[in-house]
């Protein structure tokens, strides 16, 4: 197959193909059930994100779910590194990659005999900057959706899986009430726990305040800010937090992989006490972010801004 | 492309296409979130079953989803029925289908902008019946696993989806135990639920017993025993049931669309009172099924026994 | 005192006094700690409902609460309908009112030494037509809210006190999304129970379906569908609901004492599958109820609807 | 209006008024829903005791319930100050007052048309000498009730409002069964909460206990025991503590405003192993707690001991 | 061994013997871990009640604990009514027995190698009527807990097994408050359960209610209770009770083995509606009962009552 | 009686009797309801091993069930290294004992009058060395039961009781599926606890793991764990653990009296990271153990392997 100049590139079990040809039977595990697991990182600058840790923890998804990629950790890191290469040229000057990895247990295991073989792929796609620079003006409107996190004793949050409709599910909620609304959702015991891909971080009297990495997907940039909250020694506590805590914060931000931080305008309707877009403390923490990643997280962002 | 004369036919996005070409992009929602709706049912000796029953929870799991389709209910009976039509005269004589309709919510929706177009699929597949003849001949081995179904406030187990992960991690848990035995999850608070596409039914003094319909897929084949019951003259009662009752029972058996109703031969090993593969209550149910879709369901799986 | 020619007159504490008079002081039970218990029931075209009905549930909470009111059931009921008749005449001829009882546990007990004496109130207030006039055209706009009702091991929900902001803080958290939304809060165990006052019906094929009497208050109008119900041969059955089965539902709508039974537009944005405001079965019933009362009930409203 | 020599003075919404004026329509939010916030000081010596912390929580509450006060946290202050103040001459010697702070939601606002306007009180009350005079010589019997404290996803317990009606029950079914016990709830999970208006502390192995911030309210005396704790070099730990700690407690004792610190004579009649009143941990901490304030806190309580 | 005239026969592993002969080593199952099934039927003016019941719940106790008692069912009933016929010389005229059967798992199992041979003991003791007495002149003073009863995915207390330590320190709770007292549990919902031995019974509105079988021992005096209320006409409903229903009932009595029906005089301190001992339903239904056994069932136990 | 001299001796109510006369009425306490505490011990190289640990704890267990032993702690200590003196000739050379203090109720004090007397036992048991060496070579074989861990609030697992079912019915069930296999069981929450007699700890990136002591006995074996990583310098979590964490630990291992450490082979199937038996962080806190101990522990169990 040819390929065009403008088309991404993919791997896909063993070759690097045209993303247009990275198709899966209906019977592959992960259409069929979502059965399986990924990870995604991103690129500053045309530079790779702590791609070891999130291979780390890539590694830990699938061992979770008892899936074996056939590939190890290095040559799976080398084949990120090639995708990115492959489609570093299609980028913008101010554009960067998602990078991501994503092993299924194969074709419809359970109904057929044998052994099923992974599917394994790993591909890139642009960061949607024009679409998310708005909350970097404005902050995020976060909703808390009736529906709960799932319970680590039915499937564990730490796991990163292609079993979205939770957090898919909650996301469609609030937006019905608020189409710009982001979904952060209580865990079954009424604690607040994370987003569709986000970690949530209150400030407060000062401190940092997260939920424990029990009902949550431990993030990466989740990591990186308490790596950056120690060098700026800004305290950083992990507990239960519910709306009390959530309503009285001084400021409140989301962190992704995309986003890095990223500043809450409001928690249901209600506006943190430091109004400010980033609030003082998030601004530290973004502008020591964009220091570690050298790259203008926000402004970046902010470029693609439509008027 | 040409249609080899050995090959399935299925219903793909309008068209009817050798089931090689049903293939999706990895960003299909189902392929990348399990984000889709699906029903299956199965034909006897040709007949589809209860087609109509199946559409009807099929729209109600999309409804819940919030899939449009893009197809009304008839338009997705007449597809059904074409599709089974196209494949019926590659089954063998004691062979029948299981027919199924999918429909995802398209292409990764939440990355991108615009609306995504719905993933339509209807297919069908060879019942496995050598592989699980043995079930009807030996009892099926049930192990309750420590992972429990996911709540009704996380995903409603009401809905047919393709989010599975939380019932294929309780199958490998116990198929690690014992590669025979299937699952039957607890819910939160203690009560036996469902299995991986199965229903339970206990037998206690002559009554039947069955989970609520509130942790579990209200199972097509599941109400048939409801209906079959009421002829027979056999009470059945919908209550919260737990180990105690199980470990209790005269006799058990699950229901599903490919296996009607198969005998348990055992509960975590513990074996019930009449110890007939199946029992007499289960038999004479398994009997009117069998004359109901006018196949001898057993006898059908037991013909494909390997010795 | 004089009393106004238009000023309303209550029972206060023994007395007949215009209600500008009745006034507590702020260390009454009720006024710092929501110490009492409540009833309210309605007037149909000037006609008192159910106010035996009313007066049972009321004596309920008080038993349950263990404030003992000072007054017989019959001396009680004796004064409401002073409390109506002395008002009657302020009323328009499409007016109606609310007339409730309300017994706090009297002044500030547990810091005081001695034995409180009840403050007893019977009062009335015009209801509110122009305002809810509108839902009855468009129907009420539910939301869930991530709030849980009280749980009864904490505070029985079967009884109406003055402890009201596990309601309140519900039904404002919804009107931050949308000013017009109304909460209907899901249990500790994920169903959903009642709203700030409303008990809530599903129509699902041709059954009437309503959360179990046990974390929600007994409505009387509630209580009155059942009749109506059982009247017009419509099947109805307490159980445990869902998000699945409110999204599925055919109709939904709210009773409440004031509303009687008013049509649900839609639940977090969903619509019912019979779009008609109201849906055929709960038009069936609202029908009957105005039969019952003999006042238009809906009618009534909408007379005050403005432009 | 005349002030009585000997009569109180608060503030009421804008001026300061004898007591007896300080009277409510039965339509304020707080009387019939309990809608409200407050908070509680106590003098010593005739000397406000952290007021500034109080008012923080004040406002915190206020924040969580989204009540504007219409008052900045320095016009409260000035307000508190002034109350006291205006009060003072009426202490005995040995006297000090309890100073709270009260705003409500204002009149009825939901079934009224437009905004209600807060309703504000401060006012102050002689604290009961002789009525707990016994707990310091004797130590408080402390009785787990089979009630359980408000879940946070209900209405959380950080929160110091008018809803007091879970730890009234609690404290009502304790005293039914002893009239001298006071109730220390459990949480949903069986873990030690707090009394109406108290904290806990246990003493262990030299160690102080005390549960999470979670499910209780961040007592300000409580956390000056944080404070004595670390000046006494007494290690402390909040952490999950059940009816085995308590039953193994060497000590154990509550705080509040009025007691600051009161030793625990027994928990479901089980007796600590250190079996003084007060035990010598408590006793140091107790006579810290004295010195901070410069008033013998015990000594002040027993004075007023009735042979 | 000499059997002294007085002394009572047991079965044991096999033999009658005296019952100072039935010891067993402190390294059987049931002494060091409660690891051991039994039932307990007793008799009226020397006729066994109910055996074969009894008898079938024993076995069901025993298959859910998995102890081969090594026994038929028919055999335990010859042996239990030969061990009644050899004691019952020692009765007095208004006397009689309970009447019990006991199976542990046998001698430490886990510890040792091989296999245990269960230990099988079947006797009789007296009722405690003096003891007792008292209960059916003046009601059972009832109350609730703060530990709940043992969840079922715990431990099945459908089961009747050795055991009791949750029950007991139930007990042992409200005894401290009041050593007249009898506890009945919650469980883990807030739900009203059973007592150490009874069930739970409430009248109101002329209906009996009692919690559903899942948390409690299905008692054979409930079971009678049920064919009596059927025969008396009085509607009984299995439901989810809480202590708003308790403080509400008309009536309440408490069944066992022993007491058949005794009624309630309290429950919490809070007092029925219906302040006779026993409330007029509960006297039809203890008539019932005394008619049904042919014995005047308090009156047996009255005559004991000392002065 | 005459003593037999293989025959071992234990202290039973104040005399020291060969084994054989410690028997037990069935109407004991702890026979009929397991209502007992107890603690063991274990010696090494015919050292008894923080004999003063195990006691205090014995006696939080007598405290928390309210049973007075008659006996100070230091007279059960005395009497402790009294048993095993009598006892020890009677150990070969590689052999050590288990060291138990059992206290109970006494007789069955609920039914009769008067006051029981507790039934004391102080007694010893050669270690099952040929039964458990194969753990040593192979390591434990644990899988997560269905069954839940009994929650605090019905009854704490921090006391170690005679009531043994709810961990005996977990054994069982995993039993059946593995003969091989332990169980470890989850909480309430789905948290990973504890087993029968032992506790878990997993190695993960260098650090330790172990269930937080709240659902889990704190064991003796499992705090001298913290000192020996305190020593070594390995950091010790506790946390809540689930099985994402269990299925990507580095290693695992459980402690127990009498294993000390034992290296775990796989958790339902899953077998850790570092695949040693024992792991490289496993070996370094068990040969401390041994050092500490003066005794090769895994040594002393593998002489006596079998083939």
């Amino acid at each position: 197959m040819t390929v065009l100049a403008n088309e991404r590139i993919a791997y896909f079990n063993g070759n690097y193909v045209p993303e247009r040809e990275v198709v899966v039977s209906f019977r592959d595990a992960s259409f069929i059930g979502g059965d399986a697991g990924f990870d995604t990182t991103r690129t500053f600058n045309k530079r790779i994100f702590k791609l070891d840790e999130h291979l780390d923890r890539f590694y830990r998804t699938l061992r979770y779910l008892d899936i074996d990629p056939g590939l190890s950790k290095a040559e799976m890191k080398a084949i990120s590194i090639e995708v990115f290469e492959r489609n570093r040229h299609l980028l913008g000057p101010d554009e960067d990659y998602w990078l991501s990895q994503r092993v299924t247990r194969g074709q419809d295991k359970w109904a057929a005999d044998g052994v099923a073989t992974p599917t394994v792929i790993v591909e890139c796609q642009a960061l949607p900057y024009a679409k998310r620079a708005p909350l970097y003006r404005d902050g995020i409107e976060v909703i808390v959706p009736s529906i709960r996190r799932t319970p680590p004793d039915a499937l564990s949050p730490q796991a990163k899986t292609h079993n979205y409709l939770n957090l898919i599910m909650a996301d469609r909620e609030v937006k019905a009430h608020n189409p710009k609304a982001w979904a952060v959702l209580l865990d079954a015991y009424g604690n607040l726990t994370e987003g569709l891909g986000s970690n949530l971080f209150l400030v407060s009297d000062g401190r940092l305040l997260t939920p424990r990495t029990h009902f949550v997907l431990p993030g990466i940039s989740r990591q990186t800010v308490y790596e950056l909250a120690e060098d700026l020694g800004i305290p950083l506590v992990e507990k239960d937090i519910d709306l009390f805590d959530a309503y009285n914060a001084d400021e409140a931000f989301l962190t992704s992989t995309s986003l890095c931080i990223c500043p809450v305008k409001s928690i249901n309707g209600r506006k943190p006490a430091d109004k400010g877009i980033p609030g003082p403390v998030t601004k530290r923490l973004l502008d020591a972010y964009s220091r570690l990643v050298d790259c203008d997280i926000a402004g970046q962002y902010l470029k693609h801004l439509k008027d």
